[in-house]
């Protein structure tokens, strides 16, 4: 109002997702009221982190590093890969416990109507991946919307010639829920009970 | 989780108000998935704005000039004093239209509990403000909540021996309310029926 500046970063804090303009400016009045050094921390913050995160090579999850610890780690199965649609839905699953094989993150979920295809969410990779050989079962993880059932169909579809044992986590995740709002117990049901989509 | 600099920056975006600890993930991932641009001008605006805005020498509100615009208005009544409890405030009020005089921000209002006494609002700095008379009327418009009413009562009673109107903007404001969330429309009605609360 008095600020351009002011302005100006309440502008900017409404790209932070579900922040209207009477949050963000309530942010930025207790940024500059009471939290100037963290304010500044929190500005340094994200710079470091748009410049040292960026997407996993093997997986799509981000990481700091050229390939993720996950994707390294020779602890965890390679033969198991669980298919998910953001690295939200990873952190969901790690945090449950019940997973030990390797992830694959695609970009979010099939939607044609706006001209969101198999090449955006990265699907081409992800065959790639599964043609080498190594994995032997593919936990499609992807939400329990219409979109995710959709792209977890697709890409049923798209993996028949390869013979590799395709599963869809199933009880326990309420129709319509996204995964990464889904509590461990429940993602520790799906992944236990996991349902066979073709035939071995 | 698998990057420190995320998880420092998680750590850092709950300084914001109303902000946990999931909300502070999704905000990273949207952050660093679907807006590096965006969050790097998000960190230019934090540091712009700490660096070049601070309070008003004389009303305490928040400018990036020495003396804010509003204190510098000559069309406003330099004889009329608006008390708040924040810039936010002055915000809310500016919005309703109705209010032509100066104002005065303390920081927040009295709380003996916490430790935070006259000192620690500005009083002495209001009290200094109110006795060079120039002012003849202050509205306490502090909040409608305890606490910004016994900030008021102490006022009335700190400014008894000054040749000064004090009046408390009353009808519209609803009991426990705070200003920064009120209509325009109750803030209009609140500082046309204000009350007076000494004798004149
Ligand atoms: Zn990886
Ligand atoms: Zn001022």
């Amino acid at each position: 109002m008095y600020s351009d500046r002011f302005n100006i970063l309440v502008q900017k804090l409404r790209l932070l997702p579900s922040v209207g303009s009477k949050s963000a400016q309530r942010m930025a009045l207790h940024l500059l009221m009471r939290q100037r050094t963290g304010a500044l921390e929190l500005a340094q913050a994200i710079q470091d982190a748009v410049e040292h995160i960026h997407e996993c090579s093997v997986c799509h999850a981000l990481t700091e590093l050229e390939v993720c610890e996950i994707c390294q780690d020779s602890e965890r199965d390679d033969a198991l890969l669980c298919v998910v649609e953001s690295p939200a839905d990873v952190f969901a699953i790690e945090h449950s416990g019940s997973f030990k094989g390797k992830y694959h993150v695609l970009h979010g979920h099939l939607s044609p109507l706006d001209g969101i295809g198999p090449e955006e969410v990265g699907i081409p990779h992800l065959l790639q991946r599964l043609s080498q050989g190594q994995i032997k079962e593919v936990i499609l993880a992807t939400n329990a919307t219409v979109e995710g059932q959709a792209t977890a169909h697709y890409l049923v579809e798209a993996c028949k010639h390869l013979p590799i044992r395709i599963t869809r986590i199933a009880q326990g995740v309420p129709q319509g829920g996204e995964l990464e709002y889904v509590d461990s117990h429940t993602l520790h049901q799906a992944l236990t009970h996991r349902l066979l989509l073709n035939q071995d």
